[in-house]
């Protein structure tokens, strides 16, 4: 008895399928939410991409990606607010209640990381109010702090549950995603701390495998092949009462290089095996 | 003017030298300490190793390295503790009182990070006393958290001294390498709790750039390339009152590739240039 109730695909985890093959597959594997990327659904259409969706039963967890608030100068930061604006609009379009926020990395030559992350809150201010007019909540990524430098200021859920709780939590709030967490002894008590807010916005399952690739992006593993403890890190995360949409997102070239079908069916039997 | 009393070279920064190129480049270049590795000194012979560098001037700051204490099987774990005594043996050989501990990663098919750094206790309780009989302290390195699984257990400078603090300060320390804690905001605490305890055993500098290589382990920085604030780390170590060596640690393949004399020479000048 399969139960696949809570299971979201998010798109890029089977990057190789257009918007139509994602939704006509996940149909047909019994599988009724999906997470979407901005650049696949712009090319499709907002609208038409919500009606493609809906037609086939599937439901929008999430939106990836705004974010990128770091910038220092004006013209910059206006630059960011614009498009964090826009992938607001294109998320109330889409009927998901969720924008994935990846904060963003260092401006050039500087080092300031704390500044940077200041930077991310008074964007936040900016956003949080034109977020709530569309229905949408802004969900704070801490990504692995490998990528701090370049990608993302906001390294732990313990930052980003700093940022966070300015905000009123169904204004903003965090993703937990397994990739960039497993590895911290402080993940236990800030999910608790971020469930106990209403502040679990997302929660999103990858496995962490090494070697690490170049640019290591492209290294996250199947569900089950690495060191991730996912049935642990669940029950954190359903005992603040989260009873949310769970979405695998893997990026990884040896995924887009098989067959979709082949690689959601195994995605399911993966979650089956370890998440639940 | 330039003041260099301080500083140490890691000899992994400059692999391209053998013992004798780095006794002769270092006494020339003014620079009277040298961090080292186990495998060279193998090579060249502990007694003559110390011989050399001693006739040059040169002082050993640390060895590298002891540590891979995950092992949960009784002949895995039998065998690394005959290692790391191997390894304080050589330490005392060359007289230098600060033994760095890379911990080790998760075991094949394990996700128990509790595990196996309560493993690592375990192993630190065997070896802290036959290190205090020779006189050499142990300095557990947190890794950055890219190494969780396959390298060190141990990723935060909190979790390193979680596991010090139970053995006497001048058993066991840590090490503070700026490469694998600069993202961290809870390091600033860390660092003047370890210094406040009389555990800072090595203050080590590397900068952190993108993108990074694949395998990550030989992607860091030449001081100043990168995103890692050293003037800011070197005054929260001092703070605490540290005095000792601050030894450059850079594994880079691009630096090994070059004339061995002009990277010691950019080295020390990149030295004066960003942490001093």
């Amino acid at each position: 008895m399969s139960d696949l109730t809570r299971l979201s695909i998010n798109q890029e985890t089977i990057k190789q399928w257009s918007l139509p093959e994602l939704a006509e597959g996940c149909a047909k594997a019994g599988i009724d939410k999906a997470g979407l990327w901005r650049g696949p659904v712009q090319e499709y259409g907002v609208e038409r991409t919500a009606r493609l969706l809906g037609d086939a039963g599937i439901g929008v967890t999430s939106l990836c990606r705004g974010g990128f608030l770091t910038a220092p100068d004006p013209a910059g930061r206006a630059r960011a607010l614009d498009d964090n604006r826009a992938a607001l609009d294109e998320a109330a379009g889409l009927s998901t209640d969720t924008l994935v926020l990846v904060s963003g990395g260092l401006p050039a030559g500087s080092r300031d990381l704390y500044g940077a992350r200041e930077r991310v809150a008074d964007a936040l201010a900016e956003l949080a109010p034109y977020a709530a007019e569309r229905g949408v909540r802004l969900a704070i990524e801490p990504l692995h702090p490998m990528f701090a430098s370049d990608r993302c200021v906001v390294s732990t859920l313990s930052q980003a549950l700093d940022i966070a709780e300015r905000f009123p939590a169904e204004q903003v709030g965090v993703v937990v995603d397994t990739y960039h967490v497993w590895w911290d002894d402080q993940a236990p008590a800030q999910i608790a701390r971020a469930g106990a807010g209403g502040r679990i916005h997302s929660f999103q399952l990858a496995d962490w495998i090494t070697p690490l690739p170049a640019g290591v992006l492209l290294g996250r593993g199947q569900l089950g092949e690495g060191s991730v403890d996912f049935r642990a890190l669940r029950q954190q995360v359903e005992d603040t009462g989260f009873t949310g949409p769970i979405e695998v997102e893997i990026f990884n070239e040896s995924l887009w290089a098989r067959d979709g079908s082949e690689v959601l069916a195994e995605v399911a039997a993966r979650y089956l095996e370890h998440a639940c």
